[in-house]
């Protein structure tokens, strides 16, 4: 059992920067104090703090994080160690400029800012393996040392020779010949065809931007890259200390809370230990409801655990805001708690925080911190993070669960960056990750687990599979699917679906046989409207407004669930179901507001019972989630409202925030939170 | 007579690449059947072909071609057939970087795109004539070749060292003296003299900007050198074929179809045989009416037949809808035999697609084409198609027609230049071709056939000539103006007109006294009115709305038709008509709405009964136009709206496109068309 | 005494090129015709000469200048003579590329523009210096020489490798150590730790950008190499005319006349013989009232009337309209007049226009200007810059006067870029300049005299200190605040106040000691709004409106004199004041509206009678400005609105502009404007 394994306790702390305080002994001393005021238990170190480790080539200096790492474990905590590769010393790049990185218009970067090195670079590989050995091998056994931080917040990609040279062999290796390639990238068009290996370059503003196969094979290719940087950062770690898990913190993208584009985190996922990300939600902003914005960080954390199936850990987030959105409001009086819970109700093992304390000068001074610059635990923020860390002690029975789900939903990062990059339908912005959390909201609203999965993960445990927009689909997906259905399984598809082959390809013929044979349908166009266009959905009765896309299709096995009411295709199939093997596959042809989707899959839930079987009468600001161990269920029951909320349980329970008895009528206050065991 | 002379079909069919294509014989076979099925007739080959027809430098591929020429010639159709320096090979690039251009921060391209070569550097010159001589050569004497497709879209500019070379050479051939040059760009601005024609760049983002004169010559260099292009890549073809018409494909701007902007294709009409373009109408969009974009695709026809004052091909258009529009809507039924009537009635003689099949893969693959990805004759658009070649069999009669008009306006690309240039106005926005096409407006709702010409074109074929904003006027065409006035003509000029030569320097001594001659007023001062300023104009008793620019002028000859009727310029003239000579010359100050210059040009088609001679109760949602043959004249009658509509006309006719005889009231399903024979 | 200080006459004139006009020889003439019809009497020359002061290197043309010297002096004008740096002849760029910029993504610029070299260049200041120093001994001496005008507008910055070597050295100069730079910079934070001073550059896009402390000594640096490049210029000039007075014009920002971001003017204007600055208000804007835009003009005057005590210059105005708005809209018959008399009102001795004559080509050739195109007297414009020229001489007593203010307002260019960068509060724009104008607003309405100073202004002058926003602050400052209120003054705050010190850098424990002394309240939290977020206060039994900010604090010793009306800290102390020593110290912890600042002010007003002694009944459209000199103080009354008003006042008086006796009940026309001596 590694010392993971063993911890008992929920994560409670987050990243610690002694580095920028060296100068400043009183406040390091004061750090521990407080630390043990907020039932901190967990710190991350290093992360940036490789001038501090190596101040000149070759010399080290580990006294600070000597002490640091003592004083954590002599007050019973946990160190969680960062490799310092995100951000360079400044005799680095000035010594050896190639660790800098190229942009795509070719510029030659200078040294500054952070998450901004080659990742080709064989001397910024060679430097960071031998920090890392010496960290290795100075904290490896130590015994604070509970996992690897590797590096932190990967991101972006280079133009450089190297990176150049590492593309053309990447396509070498997967393509074998250029006739391969120039088949796959579609080469004839505008005469792209490539007749030499070093023609190739990487996409760029001022070079190629519009061959979508090498468009989509760079972002693979990046994706491949990164993971390869980690390896090579992971290997002397591993090496030392083969026990000790590792991870890096993944990101999310804008307020939306979308999965991180850049990456392709179902790949990156398999390669760390665990996953742990940095969640950030705008809370209380202006844009949306506060359910609105729950049901999203909900959405992500649902994928983020669904990519390994197992629990996770928010290693950043704050105690009261950021200093990067356009508006850094703070939460509100309950909000954090509220918040901590949330991350831990859908699966999170940890509620770590950036930072423990602001620091003083620079850009992130302001961004929220457990400790302000007041340096006092006197203040609104810092007892709020104190309440949390006893919070975690109280449900520690809770460690050890994981969730269950009978849904599952398809996300797909080839699918998604393709799809961004098609020329057509709505040029600017598809919505895909935006149209899955309009699909997931039904799910939160009704207290439903969702998974979020990759097309190659195991869809035979979800009862409902969901795979909207899945413009690129590979064959082996489609038979995957067909598997699926053929079994018993509900698939549940729309508009947008099964245009291209994993080389961005259009399938030819029409829309592919295999998915006409699934669905009992054939599609034949795509409208895309205007903005203020409309269209309507006539089903079960009702109108429902459909906006951006509606697919014109025909029905051969299928039934018709629900016309379209207007324009040309008035009263053509909008919406259907076929039968197939043992189960059902629907086809949704529009885009369309939650209305209808939650009409939709009212009727599947109530079909299907996927009903919350503790929740009898829900309420929509008011999620409910599940956590299992054994026999054991753990009812996380949240208010995401402004107002007092009431909901209905089938059973007694304790809160095991206050051990206080509930009964079946459950009151909660504004941001109210209650933790039950029935 | 040339084989084009001899063509007694309209042109249908459009781009075509089979060289996409090599790899999938069955494809290949099923476009010939395709083809016969959709009345093809012709067919553009080779645009982007290079890689495929000189695979490695000097080693040329032709099989592939020889192998459709003789298909398309044996189903009886034609070839246009394209030079394919539209975009070069990977080798190309790779081997000769000086074919790359360098972009206007001085950037050197990489390899990528299209439409993106130097036009000066001498290797690319020497490849493009070795690949034109050799497809003269071949293909010269073949007999399905129509007709030389000149490249592709010629656009854009460069700012490598040949370029600059060849601008200074430019500019010493026109000024033969530095002196005469820094008159001519007001040189001891901001210490701007030059004092060696070495010291001189093309304008820049990071270098020269604001020297108006030299950015209007640069624009005016950069209209020629791409002319001398096309003058490069145009001799081996006519030193082999004489006889064989040469064309490039024009273009439109933004979504309002506004003339291009980049190149003066006033001077290049002078160089091709025909006039062929490419038009894509945002047909269905929510900014405007049917019959509001109906009106802009009229204007630009209507101005790029003017320009060499005969019929012009459609070289690319759409079936269904674009993939480069914000948001890419199809055409409704109906209207793409709607639109493709409207061409020819405006004066084209063909009907060409872009592109007879979607490509599979890269960033077209979306864009509407004959041929969809499913292969099929089965679907809405290939049949509307369809529909559309046989229509144009039905109105073959009309081939070898014309139009004709009593009605000019001058568009004049110097003055839009100039105009876009001049810091003052309204700065972002002066609205040049937009105010054209408001006036335009009146026109085509009311049936009257209108030119577009430049000023250098004869004016005395005209009963009314509309000249609006003409800033840059020079000498000759206020001499022109005044002469045609004299002798008769009725001209309409307006605010912000006569204020700089063609240097782009202002007339001194106040407002030129040509025209206070021949308009029988002084402009005294432009006032410019922020977006939401509003002033009025007092007309025949009725109140018009002013906006944007209110010329404040002192009328001496001539006569005051409305005043101001607010601010401090109340009560004085707005609007005025002078006798001169033989005709009147009237003076619009300031930009209104449409319902001003309906009223006003209302009483000048009355008194000039310019009214349509056929049509007696019109319809603004309707426009009727008119190609004339000898003695013989058809009536397009286009419904431009999505209800039915009636007017009344003349007398009884037949329907071309039905063979039924059609009475004096017409009327027209939504989207509906007929072409007229009394 | 030097020509200057003997000059009675305000001065009337402005910007003139003749050398634009060499080859016109009719227009030179024309323009001493039409000066002494203007009443001109002071002209500035050479901006911009170089190249035809030296078309050569090393060959001087200085006869055209002479007989420009000489005619102006012949008139009884004055000459402001510039130095030509503001643009280089294209043979300096030519021969010396270094003395253009490098841009921040280190692009060399080209040839072309205008303030645009760089101000380290060696052989730029050589070249500067030796004609400046022709210019002094050619004209130094000359009777009609007034002031010397140097260079144009400075702006901008360079980032080539003399300007980095220079900010290193001035950075070695500043923290002798890199301890300190470090210190200073919070080098730990994202390992940005400077071991070497050559690590060191310049903010850059592709570079560094995210060191707050580096930020902010760049702006300090680009500051301090422009005085020292102004220093260079004035060197020569001051070695032959010691007497002559030296000024460089200023500017401000965008359309509300922020003050100018780019340089710290607090410091520029020590080493200036007197201000003097250019000044454009976009009158008849769409975007505020008239008295709106007519108080930001008070603003920004009485603010550069400030930096040194004195009255200063009107150094370009336009008299129409300029041709670098987005609108670029004329003045309304008599605003040029009510405009001209509120630069005198605010302290100005001067109304200068750029320009004299409109250029005929490039850029600003429909910029306003005294001589239109027409080249004639007779139009709107020429003849109320006649009649300015008039009433000018007709106020001449008011010469030699100076403003008296009660009341200070404190502005800091230090503090504007520290808190411009701060991540945190709302990221995009903090509204610093914005909200000083809304204070000032108040007494601008009341006809209160105010001074902007920055924090090294001596304040004890001040009843009334008003310091919003000060997050950047020294300790010197807060001392400076306090011994101010200790001694009986008035003092008063807003949120985000007291962040940083002068390095960026925050106070640590908690809101600085000093300032909760002085306010008797101890800054907890700033809540952060997003825009559509409302707060209340409750003051003095009314609820205002509160937006974007709202501070969270304790009070000690403070009394609460309103309190916040919703949300988690609803009840909670808002505005406060608080008894320290002799004087009070008043704390607005949100951001409002001018109605709850006008009933601030106005109780705070009426506590100090600070109200307008001669004022008694105001009106909020009519602004009452006072000049005093002896025991004489003129009024000027000013109706910034397009409708009639009235006030009332103490006193009987003369109006100087009319000479006619004027009541104490005051009607003013639309625009109009009375110069008052009781």
């Amino acid at each position: 059992m590694t010392k993971y394994e063993l911890e008992k306790r929920f994560l409670h702390g987050g990243d610690y920067n002694p580095d920028q305080w060296q100068d400043y002994p009183d406040i390091l001393a004061k750090d521990l104090a407080l630390m043990k005021l907020a039932k901190v238990n967990t710190v991350s170190l290093g992360i940036f703090a490789w001038s501090a480790l190596e101040p000149e080539e070759g010399r080290f200096e580990f006294a600070w994080l000597d002490k640091i790492f003592d004083e954590i474990h002599a007050m019973g905590g946990n160190v969680i160690l960062a490799t310092p590769s995100g951000a360079r010393p400044a005799w680095l790049s000035q010594k050896y400029p190639e660790v800098l990185r190229t942009n795509d218009r070719f510029e030659k970067m200078h040294h500054g800012g952070r998450h901004n090195h080659c990742f080709s670079s064989p001397i910024y590989r060679e430097k960071v393996a031998i920090i890392n050995q010496k960290l290795a091998e100075r904290y490896g056994h130590h015994p604070a040392l509970l996992m690897w931080h590797i590096s932190n917040e990967y991101s972006g990609d280079c133009h450089c020779a190297y990176c150049q040279e590492n593309f053309r062999h990447w396509l070498q290796v997967k393509y074998g010949t250029l006739a391969a390639l120039n088949a796959a990238w579609w080469g004839p068009f505008w005469s792209h065809t490539i007749t030499d290996w070093s023609q190739i370059d990487a996409p760029s503003a001022i070079g190629e931007s519009m061959v979508h196969g090498q468009n989509l094979d760079w972002k693979r290719f990046v994706t491949d890259q990164t993971i390869d940087f980690f390896e090579a950062e992971t290997k002397p770690l591993k090496a030392v200390t083969p026990d000790v898990p590792v991870t890096t913190n993944f990101m999310a993208d804008t307020v939306d809370l979308l999965p991180f584009y850049s990456l392709d985190y179902g790949k990156f996922a398999k390669h760390v230990d665990l996953i742990s990300w940095d969640c950030y939600p705008a809370w209380h902003n202006d844009a949306m409801s506060t359910a609105d914005l729950a049901s999203k960080v909900g959405f992500i954390n649902d994928q983020y655990r669904s990519l390994k199936q197992q629990p996770f850990l928010i290693m950043e987030s704050t105690p009261s805001g950021v200093n990067w959105h356009d508006y850094n409001k703070t939460k509100r009086p309950g909000m954090h708690t509220l918040s901590s819970l949330q991350f831990l109700a859908h699966g999170s093992d940890s509620n770590l925080y950036f930072q423990w304390r602001k620091s003083r000068g620079s850009s992130e001074k302001f961004h929220g911190a457990v400790v302000d610059h007041d340096n006092s635990a006197d203040n609104r923020v810092f007892q709020e993070v104190a309440h949390v860390g006893e919070l975690l002690e109280k449900v520690q029975a809770v460690k050890g669960s994981d969730k269950v789900a009978r849904v599952g939903m398809i996300y797909d990062w080839d699918n998604n960056w393709a799809l961004d990059d098609a020329q057509g339908f709505q040029t600017q912005d598809k919505k895909y990750g935006l149209s899955l959390q309009n699909h997931y909201r039904y799910f939160w609203n009704k207290d439903i687990a969702v998974d979020v999965v990759t097309p190659d993960h195991d869809f035979s445990k979800y009862d409902l599979l969901i795979a909207p927009m899945l413009y690129l689909m590979t064959e082996e997906t489609m038979a995957k699917l067909g598997a699926y259905v053929k079994a018993g399984g509900q698939l549940v598809s729309t508009y947008i679906t099964g245009c291209v082959d994993e080389n961005d390809l259009t399938y030819l013929g029409g829309w592919p046989e295999k998915l006409q044979e699934i669905f009992g349908i054939s599609v034949t166009e795509t409208d895309t409207l205007y903005p203020t266009d409309r269209n309507g959905l006539s089903y079960a009765g009702a109108s429902y407004e459909a906006v951006d896309y509606c697919s014109l299709f025909k029905t051969t096995s299928a039934e018709t669930l629900a016309v379209y009411e207007t324009d040309f295709y008035a009263g053509t199939p909008a919406v259907t179901v076929n039968a197939y093997g043992a189960g059902k596959a629907y086809y949704i042809g529009a885009r369309t507001g939650y209305d209808f989707l939650a009409a939709f899959y009212g009727q599947m839930v109530h079909d299907l019972t996927l009903d919350h079987p503790f929740v009898e009468t829900g309420n929509d600001a008011v999620s409910v989630q599940s956590r299992e161990k054994g026999d054991q269920t753990f009812y996380f029951v949240m208010n995401f409202s402004e107002t007092a909320q009431t909901i209905t349980v089938a059973a007694e329970s304790t809160d095991l925030l206050t051990g206080e008895k509930v009964g079946k009528t459950i009151a909660l206050a504004p941001y109210g939170v209650k933790v039950l065991v029935p």
